[in-house]
């Protein structure tokens, strides 16, 4: 028999930072029949307000000191990550002992272990849910967008805390996968922020060859070119940040790349054939083992 | 009033190469009600009986000598680029001196010079429908797969053939551009061959990181992963092709590429959000406008 949805047991939570990912928590804990209040924060009155409107959140505030921090069991920081330690700081005065704090971004490493550090006593988990789109702020907030999605958990424990988040987020549809955080920011930056990177990159170099020949490559999107660049609409401020609060693995990702890159251009110059086809024939096996 | 639809008033048609492009030329042309013959060839005999079991031909040969040539007015090229050459010689002594031959190819530029020098007297006019899928052969042939999409022709003269050519096209669907051969390879080189380059080495790269740390990453297939890497799925004979029959200008675009790459790892390394965000937004508008 299933385990009721009860969220974790979590009775009203704060979510930090109305976005896109922020404005979906919200409203996929209302469409999924979360009982507790939720409660918004945001520096941009604008966004509470749209937060409201569409019935994300109950009640939202721009200043920690009107947070009703009393009732709050849960925070979700879900602004980008560059801010976090900085919340930490600011919000640690006024948690109650039992509150638990997650988040939803992408980086988690020595960011997660700081803000441990920077929490204590109260809880931290580093949570990041592997769910996205290329659209920003809570009027895209999608419902359901975390339904059968992973979403890895960076803890070395399993206490009491971390079932409830863990609870939290099966609730929500989610497959919850408990991963070292160092070797998170590795997998992620592999698999999502190079290709980000990548994304941009090959607009930028066709915005480039646009203006060597003077003619407007965007004129000749050809078949899988939309597709490919998707991902380069994303949000410059996210991205820049994610790209260097995990700087040390995204470098490391890129370097592999280009040699990736090199090494496919040596195959070309030289004409060989066995190594290009070769090249060309596993990547293309590994690609299709994903369908 | 629309003119009526006679594809260009070519009575029997001959498709040489019987894969995906040409299986869908075939199927389309059959469901826009062309009432002539449509001949296949390919060395390949199976591909030949798919072909006639779908419905696409109505009739195939695997030798060149079978071929009923005096009904035939148009022949289309379909296969890879690089048997162009050959395939030209080899039917060059069978053709009606008003028979028109054409292709489908990725690649023109000095290719297409040479065929018009090899099958002279006999018309050659290069043409690209920018139009495809990552599958391959006759049995993933689609109809209709030309409708809307543009349709390169590499022609320096108008005159009644290209305006035949033009028809038959039009009458499929497509929208038809004349380009310069040589500024069409650099185009497509951009646009379409370097893409499908960074999706082989980023999924190469991905294979090498997994090795490196000993995790499979492609258990990881974040938001936007699948879509970004699809096209790494496409056939690695035809690219392998494409890429050497096109070195010049593909070497010259991952050359622009890698170097776009530089700058942001550069970005990145130095921590110089300014330029940083600057890349990412330029590139982020540039995307959205092709939406």
């Amino acid at each position: 028999m299933p385990l009721e949805k009860d969220f974790g047991g979590f009775k009203n939570i704060l979510i930090i930072g109305l976005g896109l990912i922020g404005g979906s928590v919200a409203v996929s804990l209302k469409e999924e029949g979360f009982k507790g209040k939720i409660y918004g924060f945001d520096l941009n009155t604008e966004r509470i307000k749209k937060a409201v409107e569409i019935g994300a959140i109950d009640e939202g505030f721009s200043d920690f000191r009107k947070v009703p921090w009393d009732k709050i069991d849960l925070v979700i920081l879900a602004t980008p990550v560059k801010t976090f330690l900085e919340i930490g700081k600011r919000i640690k005065p006024y948690l109650k002992e039992d509150t638990v704090v997650t988040d939803v971004g992408s980086v988690k490493g020595e960011l997660v272990k700081q803000l441990e550090k920077i929490l204590k006593p109260t809880v931290f988990i580093g949570a990041h849910p592997i769910a996205g789109t290329e659209k920003e702020g809570v009027e895209n907030a999608v419902k359901g967008l975390f339904k059968g999605k992973k979403l890895i958990l960076t803890i070395d424990r399993e206490d009491k805390y971390t079932q409830k988040v863990e609870k939290f987020w099966t609730d929500l549809g989610s497959k919850v996968e408990i991963m070292d955080p160092y070797l998170h920011d590795f997998v992620f930056a592999s698999v999502s922020h190079l290709p980000h990177a990548v994304a941009f990159a090959l607009v930028d170099a066709l915005i480039n060859l646009s203006k060597e020949k003077g003619v407007d490559l965007f004129l000749y999107p050809g078949a899988g070119f939309k597709d490919f660049t998707r991902i380069a609409a994303s949000s410059p401020t996210v991205w820049k940040d994610i790209f260097l609060e995990n700087k040390k693995e995204v470098l490391h990702t890129i370097d592999e790349f280009v040699k990736s890159m090199e090494k496919l251009k040596e195959y070309i110059q030289k004409e060989d054939e066995e190594n290009l086809i070769n090249l060309l024939s596993e990547s293309r096996e590994k690609r299709l083992s994903l369908d």
